[in-house]
């Protein structure tokens, strides 16, 4: 059974969400999900995970600062001693969509996964076949768009949250198989 | 008076479209537009332009394969001697939107503006206060997003082009100004 | 065993050297490697294969043009059906390093990676504990640095083919493990 | 005369010193340099500058966490009323360089210049005809490599400053020109 860490902030909820959205889909796969503010998560929880996710809004074109400072903190005294290498991993953000093209949502989540690729996690990409990829999909990861072209609110819509849950049960199921398996000599 | 080259490569005609509608917003601003398909245009055509805008369409994430064939047989040899130092560069795309999230315009658009960076060209973003910029912006350039999320065709729509109008107005302006004030010593 | 296919464009060989390297650690790990060039890679290749590896030299910030077309042409194919969801994905580069900070490197590959997480695989990092990281490493992959900071060749190293020796024995795991383990509901 | 504020985080010093050398260009070109770090930096000193550099050094690559605090927190203020549109942006790096590859300042300079674009900042390319660019460029801006291939510190040599020196000179001018010459509508 794979133990999931997802590690996110979240401003108005949507991020929050989605992370509690994937968590289900963890569990979904039989796996356990630890769900965690950034400022709260911890290299401990790193090094218990056997996969690992990353979810933030997108500002100003990337990641919330808090969770890079989570990142800074902690992930890379994880790279240091190569303590996480071979794990699963995978990003997942929420913003406003504003202009129609993704609002910066691509740069945000390739700022998460640098970091977990210097880490030394497989990365989980997000298939175009999975129910809710059409409201919700970018191939890094499940985008929850929460508003409309013209900023106002709309929430997110089950649809979205249902590619996070499949994207949560198939990081349960790589890092299972990870886990299993080894890939790194 | 600027000149500025737009080179795009077009299946279906949506960034086609960009491309013209970034050749009125120069003429709008008073400068000349030579618009060419991506397996056309030349060498010559780079150097005799104030300005270069690049367009395309998002294929499987990145650009269409023509314009990076015009990218490396034609800007790399401008590159090799400096011949465009100091022009001023911009960049559009169209696509599907298929996810909601942009669909992979981003790193498309980065793929253009990396090759216009490596020439040495001074980079117009796109503003949110432009017209037409909550359906077709992305901070990188306008986008034309030209279905809807599940794939059915939209075409564009005038506000898209608006933006886009708006980019080639922009563009002359910067081409002009960079021309009559040396920024590179 | 794993099948891994090794797509990759070369102008003076220091690619194909890093496509032989990873073919040599893919048959290190007991799988079996076909390295094609891109204009002569297939449909067919892409879905026989469990793995995927594609290649490039750094043209102007991004990938040889010849690479994308295979993408265009067809890696399309692939993502339209979802004929290659679930597989290994993994991403090499050469190129010059003027100017000692990657000369553009890093987009390049993420150029690549685009296409292999559009088509649903996972992708394998190059971990920092690997020999050879040193001289050829990023965490997108390794990359066979050819030349001086002043622009004198100086050829691969062994250290560089190295680092894509242990990519290639990595991949090959990877993709025997994913083939045996179903990740994607 | 252009006034150019330089925000930056450093740990060691690095950064530090490509953002002073930064200064001395802009000082070189008759421009007036306010140099902060970006937990002193604040919405007023935006709003009073012709031209901006972000600097940072590569953690675990990508900007580090207190300029991205100093985004989410002061430039989102100023993208929400559109107070600097138009203005000159740059960006500059440091880092270890450990892999030969760049080690992430291309996604990190991104992350900064993405912030930039969408403040509507015309930005400014490291030209590869600038002394220095041999060994401390990148496209994106000049990147101090501050370490050997094995880790070991070296510190930056004066070609790296050089490059910076550069950078500082031309965004002043690019900020006095735009200063001078309307280009947005």
């Amino acid at each position: 059974m794979a133990n999931i860490l997802i590690v996110f902030a979240s401003d108005y909820g949507s991020t929050r969400k989605m992370a509690e959205a994937l968590a289900e889909g963890v569990q979904s796969a039989g796996g356990t999900a630890l769900v965690k503010e950034a400022e709260a998560a911890t290299l401990d929880d790193l090094v218990a995970a056997d996969g690992i996710a990353l979810g933030s809004p997108v500002h100003m074109g990337g990641m919330d600062w808090r969770v890079k400072k989570f990142i800074d903190s902690h992930c890379s005294a994880a790279w240091m001693k190569n303590l996480l290498v071979g794990k699963a991993g995978a990003v997942f953000a929420s913003g406003s969509g504003f202009g129609n093209g993704g609002g910066g949502v691509e740069l945000t989540m390739l700022g998460m996964l640098t970091n977990l690729a210097e880490l030394g996690l497989v990365i989980l990409p997000l298939s175009k076949h999975l129910g809710g990829y059409a409201k919700a999909g970018l191939q890094w990861g499940p985008y929850g768009r929460a508003h409309n072209e013209d900023l106002s609110p709309k929430g997110l819509d089950d649809s979205q949250l249902e590619a996070a849950r499949a994207h949560g049960a198939n990081l349960a199921r790589l890092a299972e198989t990870l886990k299993n398996n080894k890939v790194f000599a």
